[in-house]
């Protein structure tokens, strides 16, 4: 069930709160331990939550769209009273007093918590499976990942252990496993989300938003975020009066051939709908990589420093490699991270410029295998965090809202997503166009 | 002679460019030698602007305020057809084939080249004492520097050897050699001037803007900076409704004797006027210099990098060395350092908030003595380039506007400098109560 439907069976009195979160409890009970998807399941809490909401809707005290609604939560975001693990040893022992600011929100849209879910460690990686609880498993494969890093939370929802999750996105790490899961993740413009009380990874870089069913339920949970209290419907705009930019070149010279065709298939049924699709050029695209690693690890060694010197034996071992390599980042190169950065949002602006969204992949391969550390690309073996990230990470570094759709699956049955990158600052307007492609594919 | 009186008198007929022109460059050749403040003086250039101006007034062709003005340019600037020289040897064989942003402007206003002037070898020093062509000298003690980095440009205006010059100020190369040579000096918010063909030392931090006589001289230089063509005059506002903060602490805790008694003084005078005087904090006001030594070394190391690989033995020692420090800086302690900088920038804006600007020293200290690496301040040896720095560098962090104005002398006849600190975005308002205070000091 998606959140708009629960919340119109709600109102019709044909289901209610409590029933809703048993469900997902029964959901969790069954699937989670083959998928791994939950670090701690908040059962009595979320239990307490939904009798209150079912009390407060039955006493006239509607707090909207996510009222009642079970919700899952990275375990990246402080919950009061609850750990934040951050799926890390080093996190042993905490224990957080304050609700993070997008955790206020969520409990004022009346949201019931329904657990913390598996990442990541710290969200430094793109597959889930250095964690500190464990790999998460992917739903329809579980030889393979769910991408990540908030992977726990695509699962999730994927499976109907929630009705929505709460995720991060410093590089693609909301994108990624929406895609690898064929769900819907929306990664706001930059700065439009409190990440306060979120463990950072690249303060700069690091975005909080939703993974959903649907467009419609990114939309309500975005506004939720937002503090939003009145909110229009989410309406399609015809899509006859739509345009689309295509960044060919760098976004589409590393694909797998299934998410080729399955783009493929998505433009054309775009264009029977009466789009119009260019295509356009966001100049210097390829510098994206070395711009992204300069600032994150710089970003990423300025938090974990102090931790990586005063317990190194407690990150798992990759993670833990990567940050010690971090912390070797010159100034010299993270200043020039920046300059490029600057370039790069401007390249951006240009390929918007005159067209609604971009649209080019989410991710350029299927859900990787576990343990794998390279994917083969046509003749190729690339390395998976390389490719995981390829296609994302540039909007992470540029402030763009994007946002990733699912669009068909490969032969093996694996879901493919389809990313549009919209204006900045308009993220409203990406989830209108993002409602017209998601009617349009289905 | 001012700007603004050589426009007068330019338009009442008592005067011509040519010969305010033959004045300054008659005046060059009989003091600078002594005080080496010009790397190239472009007498045959300057002439031919001068006619060039004289003809077009005679034709009824009024550039504006500007018209006609002798101004020499700190050689950091790109004059189309000669060398920028950046007072480095690493420079050699370089030839400027178009103007830096700055100049069109001013050649648009109708400015007179009347010559580089010295700095600190790429602008990385507060005392011009490191120079390819030799150390510039105070004009009222040949012993001590003019401060720096725009040194040069500091004396070309105080003795009269141009009416205004360009500087730049990354750390205080403005405000410092201002407020050491008894001038006006002002760093405007950041982002306002172009700084488009000027040599960078720290992109971020980098400020282009004017040295003067005046209050009013700075606002014709800088509204022609701007490129603005029509300009309201310059009005000072009643001191009765002006309000000023004083930050204590930090900025008052490691003063000269001498210049704490002038700072003393124009507070006084202020009151007399009418003004109110307020004590203001500016939290964290004491992490500037470890903010600032972050994000300037790591930018200058990112531009200075490949020509210290190739040609390290034509950069003067000391500038070598800081260099060669500064490419050592990590990324981890840059991180830290903008995030550090974000906090600074909410400090200085809480402390302006309810005053209409803010009322410090400009340098702790008088014109420090060529080849002393200490000044004793009190009963303290500390280093001249953390004094010279002390005061000024928060601003370049944060952005806001500042500008140093003449404030009284040192028993030895020093001059001694008085910065105020507007509101972001703000230059025309912090000028505005410039020509206030600096009615009530005179």
């Amino acid at each position: 069930m998606t959140v708009d439907e629960f919340a119109r069976q709600l109102r019709l009195g044909h289901t209610t709160s409590a029933r809703v979160t048993e469900d997902c409890l029964e959901r969790i009970a069954a699937l989670d331990p083959a998928l791994n998807a939950f670090i701690h399941v908040m059962a009595d809490e979320a239990r307490q939550q939904a009798a209150e909401a079912d009390r407060d809707l039955a006493n006239g005290r509607d707090h909207g769209p996510l009222h009642g609604v079970p919700i899952s939560i990275k375990d990246l975001f402080d919950i009061a009273g609850t750990a934040t693990t951050a799926a890390s040893r080093v996190r042993e022992g905490h224990l957080a007093t304050t609700d993070a600011s997008a955790i206020t929100r969520l409990r004022q849209a009346g949201a019931v918590f329904i657990g913390k879910t598996n990442l990541h460690e710290f969200a430094f990686g793109t597959t889930n499976e250095d964690s500190a609880f464990g790999p998460a498993h992917h739903p329809l494969d579980q030889r393979r990942s769910p991408g990540g890093s908030s992977g726990g939370s695509a699962i999730s929802v994927a499976t109907g252990m929630a009705l929505a999750t709460l995720g991060t996105d410093t590089g693609g790490s909301i994108r990624i496993p929406a895609a690898a899961c064929g769900i819907v993740g929306l990664k706001p413009s930059v700065g439009e989300l409190p990440t306060e009380g979120v463990v950072p990874l690249s303060r700069t870089m690091d975005h909080v938003g939703p993974l959903t069913q649907t467009v419609t339920d990114a939309w309500h949970v975005f506004h939720a975020l937002r503090g939003d209290t009145v909110v229009k419907p989410l309406s399609a705009p015809d899509m006859r009066t739509l345009k689309f930019g295509v960044p060919r070149g760098y976004f589409f010279d590393l694909l797998d051939d299934n998410v080729r065709a399955q783009i493929a298939r998505m433009e054309a049924a775009l264009t029977t709908a009466g789009a119009s699709i260019v295509d356009v050029d966001i100049a210097q695209a390829a510098l994206t990589p070395a711009v992204y690693v300069h600032i994150s690890f710089g970003e990423a060694a300025a938090y974990h420093a102090h931790t990586l010197e005063t317990m190194p034996e407690r990150y798992t071992k990759p993670v833990r490699l990567r940050l010690e390599m971090a912390r070797r980042v010159l100034a010299e190169d993270y200043a020039r991270a920046i300059y490029g950065r600057d370039a790069l949002r401007e390249h951006v602006d240009a390929a918007l410029s005159g067209v609604d969204a971009l649209l080019l992949p989410t991710l350029p391969i299927p859900a990787p295998l576990i343990g794998a550390s390279t994917a083969r690309v046509g003749d190729r073996d690339e390395p998976v965090r390389n490719l995981t990230l390829r296609l994302t990470q540039l909007f992470n570094v540029t402030g763009h809202p994007a946002l990733s759709l699912p669009c068909g699956e490969t032969d093996e049955g694996l879901p493919v997503g389809l990313q549009l990158v919209g204006t900045r600052n308009q993220t409203d307007a990406l989830l209108h166009v993002a409602k017209a492609v998601e009617a349009a594919i289905a």
